[in-house]
């Protein structure tokens, strides 16, 4: 057996969970730091730890043309290359064929793709992505998908419906190992029919988890949680469910309350190097003025190691100074603010107070609205997508 | 009383000792890590203290700049703003003056130049440089001295080791605290009678430690040790020998076999960040594709945290990839393969063994001669700094 899932409590649609993996046990609400390299950045597997993370997640894309995935194996697989003996997750590779610029076409065969560090051609297969995941050996792994770009007509969306029920169905048929755990992807766009549609297709095949992608891609806040809602309330009470790329502090809650049990997202880490650093009144960047004479902790009271640690004003300094550890120390207290939050999320889901405590982080977390849109919209270019498709290179 | 030094052995011209400062012990012959902006770079205070430091350096030119020397006075002090809570060293900021491509003019009055950071004028005097360390607040403190470029005539040569005596007779006088140490600094370039006749200068002031600069500026590596060993000879027996810049492998078993006990040097850590680590055998870089499949560490044997945790072929990708992490492990190797290096010498002084182990250290460690000599040259600019003198703007 790969996975076990076990539904501790819900309150509402809130859900407190355990899954257990070759590699331990995630105690769920959880969120997946985000190792794209096999390296969560700046930090040691053992600050991982330390933060609190249970699961990290790895990008295949990017483990498949550097170091490349039979060079991992030969390694002893992702666990030992990277030294994170706990559970792990690799995407499928096909989020960033799409969104890194150098998508050629999507075809029934697979995406092909130019490699964004030398330009070469590759195809992913359905097939082939699942004889990556597993010479990569995560304990969990996600089948190709395809994740249309936001602002899709609905017939382009509802073929990449079909298009990803086809490739889960290969996906299951091309496993040869039973110790990693195959998680179904639920698309749909913002299409709330497609969504329940694709829902129930790909619970049909029977996955032991379940994952909605296609989300935070550029659609508004209201419509991501209404499709992680809807999508939600289509799964399987006895499956987890993870919502991909989510990930902000604002979302995770949201999001929790919608039913959701994993996330993962790479923004704590990546605005933790531009010195954006999360509070419980929203983010704020280090480098402004008002902290270079903070002779006391960043965040009052966080338990993490930097403000356990360090002044706010060192912090402000070592980013002035655009110092390596600015970006650990950074890093270190964004994640343990996401991870913190899910630990308490977890626990006044078991206690049955979850509703208040969620209500009162909102109320008081300020979203750096405009900033996720840029960021978003940066992460999913449709345009240039489209530019590629028009080129007459797609089927 | 601000220190106390303890000859515990000698062997041949190497000696085994200890000082003692206001934050703790520095068994020796010992090297500081350079924590050039109050940050040994990339590392942590606590992964200082594991690679073994028991010493640290900082720069006061640099945090002079930014942040103030004032602001690191109202946090506490470069210890507590640091969080290094042991012995500390900061220069007098005379050198990076000199060498950073700033230098107005040298006059009786002290140093002008420019900020590399935004081209402002500054001027340091031996009594501000003196306040500027009080207010830092290290154990160890140095006088502003004047490092002639290499390859100054004699008549320059000697006006600088005549205004460097003139200033440390000034930076005396201008001391307000005594819980701090400041150490006298022998000049004299290449010039035998020079060196000889500064130590006899500087050591007459009675200072509880002696420097020895302008070394390592460009000259051959046998004048560097030639003037290392005859300058150690003119200082008194029981007070700590420093020379400073010097910390290459090979300069330090070199320079401790002729009575050397204090060293710094930022080569360790720069070339580590540029993926060239230390074996024993010399200097080589991960880069290189034959690290690319080796799953064992990178010096079998090797008792520090990269070496214990993560194989040559991880800090490859690590590198490959441009990881932050991958400067961090590196760091710590050269870090540790150089204390290591420390400790051992002082074990064998003390068993009187240090001849044989310093020759067998010799004979197999390939010295970087020829990126060593580019470095030092990159370090020291004499033209550049001519061509100032030229316009007109020194005295």
């Amino acid at each position: 057996m790969s996975i076990a899932f076990r539904l501790d409590a819900t309150d509402g649609p809130a859900r407190a969970g355990l899954l257990t993996t070759p590699h331990g046990a995630v105690p769920m609400p959880a969120f997946m730091p985000v190792a794209t390299q096999a390296s969560v950045k700046a930090l040691s597997p053992q600050e991982v730890r330390q933060v609190g993370a249970t699961i990290v997640l790895a990008n295949t894309y990017h483990l498949y043309l550097r170091p490349g995935v039979e060079r991992v194996a030969q390694a002893g697989g992702l666990h030992r290359f990277m030294r994170w003996d706990g559970p792990l997750l690799t995407d499928s590779g096909g989020f960033q064929a799409y969104s890194l610029g150098g998508l050629r076409s999507i075809t029934g065969e697979g995406v092909l793709f130019k490699s964004y560090l030398d330009g070469s051609e590759h195809l992913f297969t359905p097939e082939a992505v699942i004889a990556y995941q597993e010479a990569l050996g995560a304990d969990i792994i996600m089948p190709l998908d395809q994740c249309a770009p936001y602002g899709e007509g609905h017939a382009e969306l509802e073929a990449a419906v079909e298009r990803t029920y086809g490739w889960a169905v290969r996906s299951q048929g091309a496993r040869r190992r039973a110790d990693q755990a195959l998680f179904g992807i639920v698309q749909g766009g913002t299409s709330e029919r497609l969504r329940r549609e694709a829902a129930q297709a790909i619970t049909s095949l029977d996955f032991p988890g379940y994952a909605i992608g296609g989300l935070s891609v550029g659609e508004s806040k209201e419509d991501t949680y209404r499709m992680a809602e809807l999508t939600a309330v289509q799964l399987p009470a006895d499956r987890p469910r993870y919502l991909m790329g989510v990930g902000s502090p604002e979302d995770l809650v949201a999001c929790v309350a919608r039913g959701i049990d994993l996330f993962d997202c790479a923004l704590p880490t990546r605005v933790a190097r531009n010195g954006a650093l999360f509070t419980p009144q929203g983010r704020v960047n280090i480098t402004n003025a008002r902290f270079r004479e903070m002779d006391v902790p960043f965040q009052e009271g966080c338990d993490c190691y930097t403000c356990q640690g360090f002044s706010a004003a060192y912090l402000h300094h070592l980013f002035k100074a655009q110092e390596l550890l600015a970006y650990r120390l950074a890093t270190i207290h964004n994640l343990r603010f996401v991870l913190r939050l899910m630990e308490e999320m977890r626990r006044v889901i078991l206690e049955g107070r979850f509703e208040a405590y969620a209500r009162a982080f909102l109320s008081t977390y300020r979203s750096a609205d405009q900033e996720v849109r840029v960021e978003q919209r940066r992460r999913w270019r449709p345009k240039q997508a489209r530019q590629v498709e028009q080129t007459g290179l797609q089927e």
